[in-house]
């Protein structure tokens, strides 16, 4: 936390219009509720518009339809929840990664660590990886040979990075992330598999993020390639060869099967389910748990069992079952019923 | 385990009526079918009273009902199940934690560590870290600044702990459980997202057990909150600014969205999906493999795609893309039917 | 990579019949599309003979009946894809693994370590561990109090085995797996929960392949066992007592409940759920994202909800909830009209 920053301050930083007083000093973010006099906060909906006039908050971000909505200080912006993220960063500035090989971190004599980047204790980084200037590897965490850190990196303790991938600038690999495992892959030699070496790598584009215990696996000739500024929730799958296009973003629990192309621009709701190769057009948005099984042009996409309390849900899945021959005595009775329409004609 | 007791002797400690040789000693807990002369068993349903038959237990855990469908030593109690779980834990004490920090432990010289806490080789402990009396930490696990970590916790290895949460007393975290972790917080800039700095906490209460490879993430401005006694299983994600009640029990693969308020002894399926910022009534039953989509009132609920044999789930599956458009022919049919049968009187 | 090996060489290790230049050279697999003439493709699929007319790969792996499809030295097979992943091992050898123990590994004076066994840094090794032949644990990895780990073994960093739990020979562990965790099994106590004793272990097979994060109970009373051959993708979840079948297949983020038995030589999809206490028979397939409540002859199950535009699902999954009072009203138009055509007549 960086101290108090009048509301002068943050708009010569981050811009937007101020109305009331200037000088009103805040220390932190917060929300409606919780909020003190020290704190801002912000309005980007009508709904919250009641909260706002009981808010004990010092200062209010707000767009220009409610800004007459408060008397308190203000921050008047055409985005105001982007501009809150940016004056959230603003008074919690990211920890400065502080140089240095922690002598209880394993480091190859032959892996090239920028002078800059820090090493923390248990981590072990392998021959020949590179780590760029100010990368924070953290507490038993590790780094396979070959393998290339951008700068400004970090790796969360205990996050893995298999031999030869690649990881670009200021991208951040939360705890127990498994970057580079092998890809599912087998021939069947009889009753038993065969395994097919995993040969590709993993290729992470700069400013990506991916949440804790997340697994990214290797190609198994070609690369999987996550692209700049995706963004990775928890516990996701992503199986080999798959390509994942810039500023994406996907939420937790989603499974992306093998050789699936996803566009730049999607959006993928949680828990949902894409299938090998198919495309997602650039764009697209995913519900949570839907399966995608085919591929997709740009558009919103559904299909989620709609829940009930367990008896209707019961009585209606059983149905389900019946639902084809539902379609075929609807038609024996339109033709019936125009049947007997001619009849009496 | 602890080595022989007589059906006295767990009697005086655990209660329950003897019912034939109170000196006939037991060493195990085991199943019907396995069992031998020094294992005792249970059954507290009239399913295995076949198999109760053909044991070759020593004695028997029963329910009143059941008592006299065996002429085995027994323990007679109201409650078999839970009985039997209290005498295994009975036979088998809960390892004691050898106070210590291993040399190849890293504990920051500002974290209080109590005289009694273990902490095993490659874990590492940061600043302002406070251990518990008896907490145990294992190998490779990670315990961030500022954590608070309450007496006879423990974490198994290679479990992480971001810097600030709080963990109660008695709680467990299996192996590679990560708490704390930023949760996916982004705002649109154009085709970018901006990161929102992630400030709250994860507060665990006492007695809570964590499984293997879950992740709870950190709140944004408020905590994320796991209520005392809840248990989740293994593989589950709870997001941020999620609050679970007491008691709750979630099993594997579920995922909980963002700022989801879950109520106290709720039972939620595995592979469960509860959609974010909506409120689910305390004592609530979700069933397996279901999505919950808006706020519950306590009950059973239900939502899973009744499999089938392939071919016959293509042609319903097929048939439910028509399902709004049957309706509505059925709502002519019958309007048809109606309109014959008023011409006809 | 072992460098270049002749068409004749090749045939010599792994059959096949050649036609063209016996002598052409090969270096490493590819694609059809990124080949290049020191690479070998393969192609068993009418599909990809317009590429193959394209690619400037040196030598194919092809079936008889496409051996005429082109005019490289080519490898006849009647199992193409097979013979493919034999000579992608053979051009890339497992990497050998180099003895020794790191001197930053924690080795328990009581394990039984076999000399041509390797032990990375931070590596730990519990009491009464018996460690194979040529076993190859990775950094930051933990092996339990116990534990049998076989020959051949590999255990990626971070990989964790609780206690007392055995791991056939060539099996292999990728990164964050967790085998022997406990199972989720608690027994009510009034409000609480009371947790059972998991007294089973985890028995894995030889050659069991497990991916990244994939978590594995150990059995309350019996065993979870896991035959020999299993492959199991990243993020899966197997329960207590378990038990599966040799040379079964389960794609990512499958979760198997409790006591679940799967038979040999089953292949399930990612995203698949398996209720607990059922038995699923030897060589079933069950489609990805399919929830499999009730035990299955063999056979090829399946049961997704299909996904649409959102607008359709809306419309659809609205009517969904009506589908068994829908059938009545048919039934009642079915009556109608058959009382009609009676009083007609």
């Amino acid at each position: 936390m960086r101290g108090p920053l009048s509301l002068s301050e943050i708009a010569a930083q981050l811009g937007g219009r101020i109305v009331g007083d200037p000088d009103c000093k805040i220390v932190q973010v917060s929300t409606l509720a919780r909020a003190g006099a020290e704190h801002v906060v912000f309005v980007a909906d009508r709904r919250y518009l009641g909260e706002l006039a009981r808010t004990r908050a010092g200062a209010v971000v707000i767009s220009p339809e409610f800004e007459a909505s408060t008397v308190l200080p203000r921050i008047v912006t055409d985005e105001p929840y982007l501009y809150f993220s940016r004056l959230a960063r603003l008074l919690n500035p990211l920890p400065v990664c502080e140089a240095g090989i922690d002598p209880a971190a394993r480091v190859h004599p032959r892996a090239a660590v920028a002078p800059s980047a820090r090493i923390e204790a248990g981590a072990v980084v392998d021959a020949e990886a590179r780590i760029g200037e100010r990368a924070w590897i953290g507490a038993g965490s590790f780094v396979g040979a070959g393998v290339r850190l951008g700068d400004d990196c970090r790796l969360y303790p205990t996050a893995v990075v298999y031999d030869g991938c690649v990881i670009g600038a200021r991208s951040i690999l939360h705890a127990g992330v498994v970057i580079g495992a092998d890809g599912f892959g087998y021939a069947r030699d009889g009753d038993r598999w065969n395994s097919i070496p995993q040969l590709g790598r993993v290729v992470l584009g700069d400013d990506v993020e991916i949440g804790a215990n997340t697994t990214v696996d290797r190609g198994t000739i070609d690369d999987t390639v996550i692209g700049d500024g995706v963004k990775l929730d928890d516990q996701i799958h992503i199986a080999h060869n798959v390509r994942i296009g810039a500023n994406t973003a996907i939420a937790a629990c989603t499974g992306v099967a093998g050789s699936a192309v996803i566009g730049r621009n999607c959006e993928i709701g949680g828990a949902a389910m894409i299938r090998g190769h198919i495309e997602i057009a650039d764009g697209t948005r995913i519900s949570p748990g839907t399966a995608i099984t085919r591929s997709l042009r740009a558009g919103t996409y559904t299909g989620l069992f709609p829940f009930d309390d367990h008896g209707s849900w019961l009585r209606n899945a059983a149905a389900l079952r019946h639902l084809s021959s539902l379609i075929e005595r609807v038609r024996r009775l339109e033709k019936g019923l125009l049947g007997k329409e001619s009849n009496s004609d």
